[in-house]
């Protein structure tokens, strides 16, 4: 099968580019840029050569779907929605990476994306593309939205505890703390190194576009509306999401239970990992993997339920998850190109 | 004045050195350590040669007692507590930065960090010495418990937010992230550079030792007992700890207005600087400094403030605060040997 | 093919677990420690839940034999040279990531090692297994002695030149630059994070073992004898060796030239990557993968080469370069299950 | 005194900031910006907030000479040379940390530079504000060229060794490691963290325009011309330089020998510290601080001298040098406001 990436030169194109070369069933055969329209791949990633030597173009849509039969879109917000509809029209299968179709409000997107929303026809046609959830309407879908960083993580964080009644949807504080290839390869005063380096900080409290994403899975998960409170930090490394969510137990329990109740949840779920009794994740032992690991605690004293889950933010939080997507698309088995193990250390 | 330090061989310990180098009125007379009795202070720590070329002795506590008036205690748990006793009945004023005088009920210091407690009078005469709260209980005392790490960065955030009666002091959640110094010298697999390097994890879920010594200054600043949740993550960098606090606000209020009255509880405490509104804190703000930097954001979705408080863990969270304690105790300027600036980048 | 590794707690040895995990054409059916022995290799390294499961035993030989075809030996210095007899004798194909096997004189392995040699019979029967340089030689071999890390990166940068005859064996000085995992992964003060972080050193200077490796190989490839100078350097970083090389030259040349005389040197050589004019090599380029990446520069001031050699010293520079081997050995295509990317960023 | 800086939002800029605001005899009293004009330092460097409140300005020379009696230049190659013949006319003495006026040679500095030079009388009027070897010149100068950051680490590791005819001219080696604050505040891909971070790289091999500088003084300390080989890399790390030399003894000598002449040379130079044998140093051992540390070792098989010398490159290869060159040309003792120690870790 024939792929296709617009955006190739960003972090998470050249991630899908090393998941695609790996792939067995798929051939890479379209890469668009246009930034970088007219230079070879391996100018601009040089850890590329010899591997992928072929030439970014700038996008021509026709050229694209007379050559490939599934498109990745690695755009930042606000690109892929003008694009995809022509796509779509021409038949070909769409994996958004960007946040334009994720949220089935297009007037919640505009507030908190300040950006023009796609259609509301396309957005109701567009799957949100977090497997281990939403398997079933993956399968048959031609437009997947591939879920944000922060929201992969929290959400397979908190889905066994919500879809069994453990926690309430009310009161829940999500602490999020970020590598910093989430904030892609654009040089800026945030991204030099001299002021990441020995350094951690908060940013955007209160305001960063995943709030509402998190929230309407929540809603689906626990058949409640309810804001949750939101932080996002960055942490002095390149990759890793490392989620701490913090939720009111609706029951008397023990970790180890609810250890057991995750277990089974998430049984026949590949790339989710449950750490046993008093162990907790860490972002280096799911780096370059497309694996979530999650560890719970039972803090008897508030009665609260800590998750700690974690992600590589640019592989199950972004290119992996999207080539997990297109496996389920196409029938094949849902780990397929993905069962290397992390890189550790 | 001449002081001496037990323990000098840690991190705090040379954080100390370093400190009392660059101060005024102190002469540094007596340095001891267990681990590297016999040796220069140089040959542990070469940034030292030429600077400091003291040998490091065996614990003598007639010999101390002859030629220093304060000592700082910058030992492990359950050290201090044997120690301390035997310079108090000598005159000698005593600072320690381990935990084994800090918790006013004994039994509370026993279950959390599972060794015996100091006796109970030495436990009542110890103050607690956090100079923005305690400013006027320090001055006048001989046994001063120096707090810990998170507790400083914590309480220092939630102080005027309590003592205003902004907050409940129920529901509190504390999301504490630290740099690996805080861990010490000590050579361990979790603090092998392999393992800690492009890694963020969770650890001591629940069980801090520094959960009881948070709820019991909470306690007194609010009136209410109340159990926290408090959890804790090591970051890939040496120094910096950065606290996010989640509370429930009692009041409709803005972050504006909160920030106005944080500025005026602070006005004349030199270590603490509020950032403006939509600015938060980062940890190399503060590095190698003992300043305590917070911001704020009401999170008017869920009525919950936001704190972000930084210090450095070795300063502020330290060696910087058991010296602010010292100038408190001689009547000298509080920020005598500390008005330095942080080194950045 | 079922094969073994014995000292698969260190990180060569969980490395050899990644890449053979993903090898089409091995099973792993036998794990030895002796400092875990008894643990799951998933206790030891949580990043490997669900993906090995398999428990680390106590060195048995014969049930070994039993098991496997072939064994790595990812031994500390002095552990292999007295276990290999015995699995030669029972037909086992051995395969040494220790430098027990590589200085075919084993009096200068003694001066240098500070170890008893192995036997001069096996030293002998040894093949050094740098495949570039010979390949051969490793083909029908039964005991490959896998080269040191530094060497690895600094013969592949040298031996177009010397074998040309473009440089002079005398007065070649290497400098050369590591992550720290290549201290491996026990716990001391040298390797903690906080004496590494924001920190660079030499070490070993003029004494580093693998001295009298290079100049085992430089002496095969010019024909001359001439001692070199190599000085080592902690680098903050986990994984990745750089080696910058000065040579004297002896012809009248430019950079274009010899970058056209290296590439053809390397032409049916999977991993070994030349650099285009005025680019040189980043050790994240060939992060995680078993590429050694190389760019040159002809200083005409002084009429010296500068070459610059990265590798993995993980991978390239130890587990990598052993399932390299092992494919030779089996008579598979060199690159079976080392094809992937490098993971960047 | 009154003093001011050109250049304050850089990284140079902002050190000589965090210097100057603790020296006893200086006052700071402009700070211009062309970039940040009209904002307060604290705006572009928080952790400034509360310490040095001044709103930076844009130049205006007759304001600042009213204002000052020396000026800093912390500028980018290129700018100080046209400014500082103004500053001169009005009595102003200039201390350039820039490269503009370090060679004596315009047409030198115009080949490396790719700039316009300065007015020759001024680049003879100009000392090379290397204290340690041109202590004497500095007094009574009025305009400083502050030396660059490689060739302080260098010259530094040299000087003793040339002067005393022990190490030839010819030949010699410099391996060059920096921390990416030598690239400056700027942002740009080379100086993103994603790029950085777990990565080391080498950079303008043969065409750095510190190489004729290092001549320059090589050739004043030997009586002789000789080109040097010099290579800088790029280390993940903020601060620090680590120049590793190379140099062919024209003696039989011993380690201990060169470490005793080293030791005498440096005798009454309060930043150069001589390592013990067998122990090199590290940046760390130098953060923050002015020192210069240096380790020595004879490779008698080749009969070279390795040198290593680290500096923090923002001080002792930066703004505290300049500092230094101020307290020199004001009679001040010359480790004025420069005595603390190191930040470690």
């Amino acid at each position: 099968m024939n792929v296709g990436i617009i955006g190739a030169n960003g972090y998470s194109g050249v991630e899908l580019i090393r998941l695609l070369h790996q792939h067995p069933f798929v051939q890479l055969k379209y890469l668009a840029s246009h930034s970088s329209s007219g230079k070879l791949i391996s100018e601009q990633y040089p850890h590329l050569q010899g591997i992928i030597e072929d030439r970014i173009g700038e996008l021509d849509i026709n050229e694209a779907a007379s050559k490939i039969e599934l498109m990745f879109f690695a755009t930042p917000s606000g690109v892929s929605k003008d694009l995809i509809p022509a796509f779509l029209e021409k038949g070909i299968t769409c994996i958004d990476l960007s946040g334009d179709f994720r949220l089935k409000d297009g007037t919640i997107y505009e507030k908190w994306y300040k950006n023009a929303k796609a259609s509301d026809e396309n957005l109701q046609n567009a799957t949100y593309g977090l497997p281990e959830i939403f398997r079933e309407e993956i399968i048959g879908s031609t437009l997947i939205a591939n879920p944000g960083c922060y929201p992969t993580a929290t959400l397979l964080g908190l889905a066994p505890a919500l879809n069994n009644g453990l926690i309430s949807g009310e009161n829940i504080v999500i602490d999020g703390k970020s590598g910093v290839s989430g904030a892609g390869r654009k040089a800026s005063l945030g991204t030099h190194y001299g002021e990441i380096n020995e350094n951690m900080k908060a940013y955007k409290l209160g305001s960063h576009q995943h709030i509402p994403e998190i929230e309407q899975i929540i809603s689906h998960l626990s058949g409640t509306d309810h804001p949750i409170t939101f932080s996002t930090h960055l942490v002095p490394m390149t990759r890793g999401i490392l989620c701490t969510i913090y939720a009111d137990l609706k029951i008397d329990t023990t970790t180890g239970e609810l250890l057991t109740q995750y277990e089974e949840y998430y049984q026949n779920n590949f790339f989710v990992r449950i750490r046993p009794l008093d162990v907790w994740p860490a972002t280096k032992e799911v780096l370059g993997s497309n694996y979530c690991d999650i560890g719970l605690k039972v803090e008897e004293r508030t009665n609260k339920l800590i998750i700690v889950s974690v992600i590589d933010n640019v592989v199950k939080g972004a290119a992996g998850q999207a080539v997990q997507n297109m496996n389920l698309l196409n029938g094949w088995a849902e780990e397929t190109g993905l069962t290397f193990s992390p890189v550790y250390p």
